[in-house]
């Protein structure tokens, strides 16, 4: 052997600092942004941190399918880009609590379940309501179809109904279709009101009475819990319906009603700047002009080809501000806070008793949490122009600033099965009413099969694909749990399973990268999720090709690398996945019982025993009519017992709250049952005191008994008193001492104290006997 | 009103790109590299992709702490690197199941165990036995105490043992304690010979008795099967270990024993290269001073201070190779491939039967997949010389490539209560022993307690610290959880509740940003995990004074925001969460339980709700001794309300067996309401027709009465009987029909009769009064 030659040196060498290889066309992120009607590179201004403001909803009826639509897309792009691109996203959602719909719907729901009482109560149609239906279809008829101009109404307006095209009619008159239906509702219920219910001519001739009612008694309903229990009704409908759909919560969910304040103190702000007027009547508007002619700011930058069109700025004023239009310098200014009438909820500002506009809450809400600018706000597309293009207004004169938000983006509309959703068109569906015929799952397979900014329309086909997708991730995952299921089986045997990765493997491998490229690439281009959601497809393809060749020389690797790639990706796109990342949940029907819902018998049943065992004795002891004692100490054993035993802690609470329930781990379970130990313990040490001092007590009253039985004669005679006296007279009273000696007289009285005491316990004892 | 004097224009304003605001010292991500031995910069060949390769388990044996320590904390940077970085890893892990280390073990075993299994038969420790035994205790002192030099081994051997200090003996010869305590226990079994059993004398002596064995007979030990089947079950063990520790598994996992022909050819090809040459007895080493004076390359990168450490060479050839090192030109050189001796596995080679080097398989193994370069290459401080060094030379030999790792990194030592861990020191725990003793969270949270570099001391002041960390963590989630469920409550019951942030809130939002940021740093700063807890920590403390400053105006939302956080994560350092995330699951003991343990809480709840308001009404109610109709009434609707909401329905039986539970689907559920409604309706139909009955009887009865009040001698004399009769009797009796004829004598006994009938209940009647 030579001696060792390797030169022998403490320098490690140079390391080489590695490149990455960059692509030509490396993929970035861009999103379609409505501020420039393109795709542009996203740019956070913080490097991790994202803002992102949400328009939410406002809160005075059902959600229906274009809210599912636009609020689930947002959740998989917000999604996207916090838990693929991992961005950690502020995400910002208002609840419209204070509107001209909401105080209309409350306010009229109100009048009219007031009006409806006493008629309901008597069950009778009297003439005063056939009298009421029939000034309000009248009126409705004159104000809302102006186009029917015969006079006898009853036997010529259904024929000029007959007449119309309503088809054609709704594309200039879309709200005609839904006036004629509540007309004719109406007007068939006063026909026939000797044959229906009391019930059923409400139901119908409602929509014709209301309004008259509103104008007539509007202005009476001045109560603001009429207003704010109908937004928080909805607002809950709202997020329940959201957690149905899976949508992940907001970071921060703002109110309109809770931001009054704030918003008085913002509009003040942009009227001290020049960009916003008080009228007359104590309204403040946004001066469009002076603002699009400032050198720093432009407006309507969504939407510039939309400035001066009445029909959107009317519309997005509300339906209680029309009346105040006459005050405003331009057509195109719009209201920052408006008067309140009475029968319209208020608050208090410079300008008198008013509420918000629509525009400027979202303003000041986001302002809140973003303050001078965001990242990105988003909403529905119809939202576009005026309200986005007005709180980009507002925001940018109240902080003098020239880009209030870097990207807008706005989701497309909802069609169903190429119409305009309505309820005319009988083609309008409630969320709750989608989720009876689809799963969660389908709804946002079906929204992610689709680009989030173009138009979904929710028809046959679409959902023919939905489903068709579904079963093939569906079948894929069954089939290769079952192959691991059979694999870990064999294991388990000792069995010996080659885990050698040959040309198949490497190309499933392969197959693999290519997707999270294209997967990346399809995400970096505008979160194209149908793109992405197609590449999935074909790596499950490529994955059931793999599994066929390879037969018997399966490997399971690469197979779960392919499965656990293709539920991240439906984990990112918010669809609820198993947590041994084997595919997303069996059970699709219901997103929440989803994860567990197999053995949902097995947990509850240990629980449900408890219950029952201790309904069937209070049931038999009610029977019986046990003591009550029975019935309280079956409480306790419940308690401190059985259902301690799965580890569940009742807290017995005093003030008639009920028990509190707490579920415990093991060691806190321990714990109190240290603790109940230590409490009988203590009882235990309690009593057998108690019992001590009972039989000392017991004792004194057996040595009293026993002194008692000694009659008065004998009791100087025993042998204690023996060695003191010698002499005793008839009664038994001593009366020499053992010296033979005469007693003294306080000596004899002593003695005659206690002959007395003994006389009388020994008369006692007499008695007794 | 003027008008509108906005102007009007198609051309959206110029968006202004935005900036991301960059921050002076921006982190960015960077590792400790063995390399360099410094923190660099991490830059991936590949933007997305990452490959890792770590050096896997030598399958013969338990895994101990150590190991834990090393895969553990390797799976936490994995994680990082994929979970928090977003890198798709592919992670690469070898399974080394042909090694000098396992072919002793299992040759060893097998021999002991044809040896010892007709001494266990018999029963009887035969003289043959004791004789083995005395020869392999002589051997086994001779070889492995060379400083025993007493004649009398019998009486001086146990005095010369207990005069050693064994402490600094083992600094310098570190296998003393474990050869003599394996000698001691060999002469203890052959002095007790006759107080013991047949196989406690073969447990005391198999370590003396083995050596012997395997030199008389390892050669005949040829079939592959028994080298086979010990990998392949301690493959499995370990495998069960990691999914214990809840580690994540390979990408690919390699075996060596699946490569053999992978890796003649890449021998080949470094021969070829001229870096390797074949001795004469068909082994091939490599060269290491050609490749390191080689223009293009370097040897010991890793540790090149180590080069020519002729006791970690060693160590690394293998026992079975040492009697080979002759035939090296250095004695740097090291094994590629070893020609086998009988009682070794071999394959054919170009050299002859033989099996692979241990550096070499990594080499081979590695490059299937990761090609002439990868970016991470991980496992223990004590692999770097001459493992991995040995393994990059091979590697940059045959691709002739400068770096074939960009990153190497080794995890740090672990040390129980600061020694070295070691069988003789009493401090060796295996894996299974420590998940006995902690929990896989407790542990994994120890090792992250620690940066992954660093040494690792296992000690009391650690644990204690881990164990606080874990309860500050349980209590903040329960509380939030506890919160939470309030608050949801209260939602379901109507209430409203306040969301708006105000100062505290936007300071716990601020101090989550802060977190973030903070962990982001620890994170890039070489994956710092004990910094990153420590800000976790923080943002809990946080959050309780949040929570009890905030007190009833606590908004739920920034708390959630901190919870989802700290969750976050905690699961990307790899713990269970909850599906919720709030929180990690709630049963620490077992990882493979926990995935669900969360929910079970959720599950759970409305069913205890049920019962607990039943219980408290019942105890409410006998501790005010309501009637007893009170408490079957509570029974009743338990059943046909509460319980059937909840899908469960209870068939009370009358044979004193309790109710029957079942849990019914939605369909069984409306069946059996329907049912319930048929019942009650048959019910009150059937009270109808009781009630008609009843009106009856009474209408009869009134009829009767009515009847009863005409006297007898007035009956006949009724306008009905005036139409037939036209004279009486005095006792009111009809005498002639109205024609004036004598009545024949059956029509006055049939009147007679009438007439009794009546006098009797007219007698009644005048009675009743």
């Amino acid at each position: 052997m030579s001696s060792s030659s390797a030169p022998i040196s403490n320098q490690q060498p140079t390391w080489i600092k590695p490149t990455t290889k960059t692509e030509q066309d490396e993929p970035v992120l861009k999103l379609y942004n409505t501020l420039t009607r393109s795709k542009v590179e996203f740019i956070p201004r913080d490097k991790n941190e994202v803002t992102w403001y949400s328009c939410g909803p406002t809160v005075y009826n059902s959600s229906h399918m274009g809210h599912a639509r636009n609020y689930v897309t947002i959740d998989i792009n917000r999604r996207i880009l916090q838990d693929y691109f991992g961005y950690n996203v502020k995400f910002i959602q208002n609840v419209t609590d204070i509107d001209d719909k909401i105080i209309l719907k409350a306010r009229q729901e109100y009048l009219f379940d007031q009006f409806a009482q006493p008629f309901k109560k008597s069950g009778i149609i009297s003439d005063d309501l056939v009298d009421k239906a029939q000034k309000g279809f009248n009126s409705y008829v004159s104000k809302n179809l102006p186009d029917f101009k015969e006079q006898t109404i009853e036997t010529d307006f259904i024929k000029w109904t007959q007449s119309l095209d309503l088809k054609t009619l709704s594309i200039t008159k879309p709200k005609y279709p839904m006036h004629i239906k509540a007309s004719i509702a109406a007007l068939t219920a006063i026909n026939s009101k000797s044959t229906i219910s009391v019930e059923e001519f409400l139901l119908k001739t409602q929509d014709v009475i209301v309004p008259l009612l509103d104008d007539e008694l509007g202005s009476t309903v001045t109560d603001p819990e009429i207003f704010k229990n109908c937004s928080s009704f909805w607002e809950r409908k709202f997020d329940e319906d959201m957690s149905q759909l899976n949508v992940l919560p907001s970071t921060v969910t703002t109110r309109v009603s809770e931001y009054v304040p704030e918003i008085v103190e913002f509009v003040s702000k942009i009227v001290d700047q020049g960009f916003a007027y008080a009228t007359s009547d104590g309204s403040v508007y946004f001066n469009t002009s002076k603002f699009d002619q400032s050198a720093n700011h432009d407006y309507a930058k969504c939407a510039p080809w939309s400035k001066g069109n009445k029909e959107l700025i009317e519309d997005g004023e509300g339906s209680l501000s029309l009346s105040t239009t006459d005050t405003k310098l331009s057509s195109s200014d719009f209201a920052l806070w408006k008067s309140s009438k009475p029968g319209e909820p208020s608050w208090t500002s410079p300008w008198g008793q008013g509420r918000p506009g629509w525009h400027i809450e979202c303003s000041v809400m986001a302002s809140d949490f973003v303050g001078d600018g965001m990242d990105i706000h988003s909403g529905g597309i119809d939202l576009a122009f005026p309200h986005h293009d007005n709180e980009l207004a507002q925001s940018e004169a109240h902080f003098d600033c020239q880009q209030w938000v870097n990207y807008f983006l706005h989701t497309g509309h909802l069609h169903i099965e190429g119409q305009k959703m309505s309820k005319s068109l009988k083609n309008f569906i409630t969320i709750e009413e989608a989720l009876e015929k689809y799963s969660a799952r389908q709804l946002r397979l079906c929204f992610a099969l689709v680009q989030w900014n173009n138009s979904l329309d929710f028809k046959e086909s679409l959902l023919h694909e939905v489903k068709s997708i579904e079963s093939s991730l569906k079948r894929f995952f069954k089939n290769v749990r079952a192959l691991k299921s059979d694999n870990d089986h064999k294991l388990s045997q000792g069995q010996v399973i080659s885990k050698k990765c040959g040309d198949l493997e490497k190309k499933l491998f392969a197959d693999i990268l290519d997707t999270k490229k294209k997967v990346h690439a399809a995400f970096c281009d505008n979160l194209a999720t149908p793109l992405a959601i197609r590449s999935l497809m074909d790596l499950v393809n490529s994955s059931n090709t793999y599994i066929t060749s390879s037969g018997a020389e399966l490997r399971l690797e690469p197979l779960l690398q392919s499965v656990y790639y293709v539920t991240k990706i439906l984990k990112v796109l918010g669809f609820t996945t198993r947590s041994d990342s084997l595919g997303w949940s069996d059970d699709s029907t219901n997103t929440s019982e989803s994860n567990n819902s197999g053995s949902i018998e097995d947990i509850v049943m240990p629980y449900m025993k408890v219950l029952s065992n201790f309904r069937d004795l209070v049931r038999n002891s009610a029977i019986k009519k046990e003591d009550y004692k029975v019935f309280l100490e079956a409480t306790d054993t419940l308690r401190n017992k059985e259902l301690l035993n799965l580890n569940v802690s009742l807290d017995d609470r005093s003030d008639g709250q009920g028990a509190l329930i707490k579920f415990l781990n093991d060691e806190e379970k321990q714990e109190l049952i240290l603790q109940q130990e230590e409490k009988l313990q203590a009882q235990l040490e309690k009593e057998r005191k108690k019992l001590e001092q009972l039989k000392l007590k017991e004792a004194k009253e057996k040595e009293r008994l026993e002194k008692a039985k000694i009659s008065p004669i004998d009791m100087f005679k025993t042998d204690e008193y023996r060695k003191l006296y010698s002499e005793w007279d008839e009664t038994g009273m001593p009366v020499k001492n053992i010296e033979g000696e005469e007693l003294a007289k306080s000596a004899k009285k002593k003695l005659a104290k206690l002959h007395d005491a003994q006389k009388k316990l020994h008369d006692e004892y007499l008695k007794s006997l």
